[in-house]
């Protein structure tokens, strides 16, 4: 044991005792509340989060205007047309989108009209270009009419997709591509959004290298950062720092002591080995609540805070890191962001075509491979085996409570791929 | 009529006919081959599509490994151990990650080892630091066994997670998180992807005015640019420039033939009004080979190339504009860039709790509402009122050979909202 071993220090020991899955997720729920918001250009706001209702200034149409391309007239003319019995108009002049007709329509008078010009002052129907028939009398173009129409027919009138003063989309709303047309259509180019939880990634391991780089003898490549990097992306969190740091317990304290982002993930050295300095430094620091963790893989994972910054001790074996994060830092930082704490993977049920086997007492995460239309687990254990969640299409839960499954249960899987991005060789998906 | 009337030109006059949605997507479908690829940064890589199987230029891990922290020995030396008979090691040296041990263990010895350390030549198995019990004799530290172990336990294998030659990835993948940690395990830090399909967007209409400035008399403030410009990067396409065109045939023109992208998007102008040049215009240039679709909202749009590229005529109605996208642009800009072209939506199940009315020839998109855990439709019409989007979860397809569906029937609807992020009312999702 080293000098610095204090009473709590379970480095070389092994977990005491574990906590479980849920009370870990409760307590990431408990931290993460949303952070403060943010004014950002409407162009840049798609997948952003409101942080505020948003209120329409204007009336959106902001005028009455033609649905159609036709002649607006006034409908009460057209009453009584027939094909036995056409009606004439005279065509006075033009309506187009931001040049509308400036004078008043008079009876007997039609206005060419285009989609999403002004309705001019007199007029109140538009008959579409399909249904017009028109004649040229010497200068003058005559509009004939077979079939009469009513007063509104074919005109969108003001308002009549927004009013002035209404909520028009509320806040911890992700925010959808036609939300921001929505927003642009009522002429706001500024939002208020959650601000993004920002994330330092601190990486140990005297082992790992750099991709790109060659291998000396013991040495392997860090992947986990390649990972983390993209699943912190996806969850709306920004990475604005990725430092490699050594298993040196004065570098990790003084990194731990400077860093001052919303969330910190520590990939590698979280378990109970002699050069994991992450759990000791982060309990002296601040807290650590939760170390050791009922589940599979994963199991040497850990949270606390130092302040206001919520630290995760993700381990280094890739598969356990990646499980780890979507457990339990994910969670936050969705959280952190406003957004749901839920799985942010399509869920779809299968039937297993071979049995699962786990311990009552541990939550297991377990790899599924869909086969010709069924779920074929892949391996609980193999936390070192990242290939394993490459071969996967997804993941299933098997809860603390259950020994397991037979085949033949029916489950539900959270699928890797999105939505679209995955078809089975079957076409089932 | 303009002068510039030609024989086919169906301007002020209306569509004669319409082809099917089918028709239109089978022939994106057949222009939409994939982009020629481009070796980018592996961080970069996320959601890039694969343009070549990955190959591992080594094993993972390269060198057998601890699976634990604990001690590494020579499993046959624990054969017999129990409570009874505890059997004694020497603690001879530590194995550290990138730090091995580098003499060789002999009979009645033990190396301190942590996860991910090489095992040193030798040792056979791991004794994991929970089954350990270390006494201090003098100088030397003796590991008390008791209970037996068999080779190989506790060990990762070299090449257990991938071996050299291995094809690791499939081109056409659609890369994941963990996808990206998997080539960062083999030390690859540049990859080769399908190139992004680069998309400019024209935005016609001399009524629009950019969200941010006050409006004047007959102007709306544009929204579709920021519903394409969210759209085109969801499905994998950059767009690379934005362009207000006036409703001026020479100006739209000379923009047509001078744009170099792979996809021109042209939001507006793209029906039969007398404004409506972008028809005629890629006739001219180029070909037009769909322009009016049998489908609502979005029946005004067409597609055709100008040489190589593909240009997409988008009704100027917000909603049309968002349903022609998703059902012809945005499918032809994934499969340029080699994604599936399905819709990029989750899709679920629902009870209708009312009907939908719909004509035999005519594709309708439905905008649904989830309510109490059922699908209330929302429109079919209503093409300019952006809002339905927002209002709505998402939407449904009634096919061209119904008239609609009754109450009670069950729809599948895609859903608006990413994974985990929309949860109804009532909790249902």
């Amino acid at each position: 044991m080293s000098e610095s071993t204090s009473h709590s220090d379970i480095r070389m020991r092994g977990f005491l005792n574990r906590k479980s899955v849920k009370e870990a997720q409760d307590w990431c729920d408990a931290q993460s509340t949303p952070l403060p918001s943010d004014v950002i250009p409407l162009r840049d706001a798609h997948r952003r989060v409101l942080a505020a209702d948003v209120v329409s200034p204007i009336d959106v149409p902001p005028f009455d205007r033609s649905a159609m391309d036709g002649f607006a007239l006034i409908a009460e003319d057209t009453f009584g047309a027939s094909d036995y019995n056409n009606l004439r108009f005279t065509v006075v002049g033009s309506s187009f989108p931001g040049d509308g007709f400036s004078r008043t329509v008079e009876n007997g008078q039609a206005i060419r009209i285009m989609t999403g010009a002004p309705i001019p002052d007199g007029a109140n129907a538009v008959i579409p270009v399909e249904y017009s028939n028109v004649e040229q009398q010497g200068k003058t173009e005559q509009l004939l009419i077979c079939e009469s129409t009513s007063p509104g027919k074919h005109i969108g009138r003001q308002g009549e997709d927004i009013l002035a003063g209404q909520v028009i989309l509320e806040k911890g709303r992700s925010l959808r591509p036609q939300d921001l047309g929505v927003m642009a259509s009522v002429g706001l180019n500024e939002i208020t959004v959650h601000r993004k939880p920002n994330v330092t990634l601190l990486v140990t391991g005297n082992e790992l290298v750099s991709p790109g780089t060659p291998l000396e003898k013991h040495q392997i490549y860090d992947a986990n950062s390649f990972v983390l990097r993209s699943l912190v992306a996806r969850d709306g969190g920004e990475l604005v720092s990725q430092i490699y740091v050594p298993d040196d317990e004065q570098k990790l304290k003084s990194l731990l002591q400077s860093v001052d982002t919303d969330v910190v993930l520590l990939s590698g050295g979280s378990s109970v080995g002699q050069e994991d300095h992450g759990p000791q430094l982060v309990a002296k620091l601040g807290e650590l609540p939760f170390h050791g963790i009922s589940m599979r893989p994963s199991s040497p994972a850990g949270m606390g805070k130092i302040g206001n910054i919520l630290v995760f001790l993700l381990p280094g074996n890739p598969v356990s890191c990646l499980c780890a994060y979507d457990f339990f830092a994910g969670r936050a930082i969705r959280q952190l962001g406003s957004r749901h704490p839920e799985w942010p993977y399509q869920r779809q049920s299968f039937e297993l075509n071979s049995k699962i086997a786990s311990v009552v007492g541990r939550l297991d995460y377990c790899r599924i491979r869909i086969v010709d239309g069924n779920a074929t687990p892949i391996s609980v254990g193999g936390a070192s085996i990242l290939s394993s969640t490459t071969r996967a299409n997804g993941f299933t839960i098997i809860p603390e409570d259950s020994e397991g499954l037979p085949a033949g249960e029916t489950v539900d899987v959270f699928l890797y791929d999105e939505p679209g991005q995955y078809i089975s060789p079957d076409g089932t998906l």
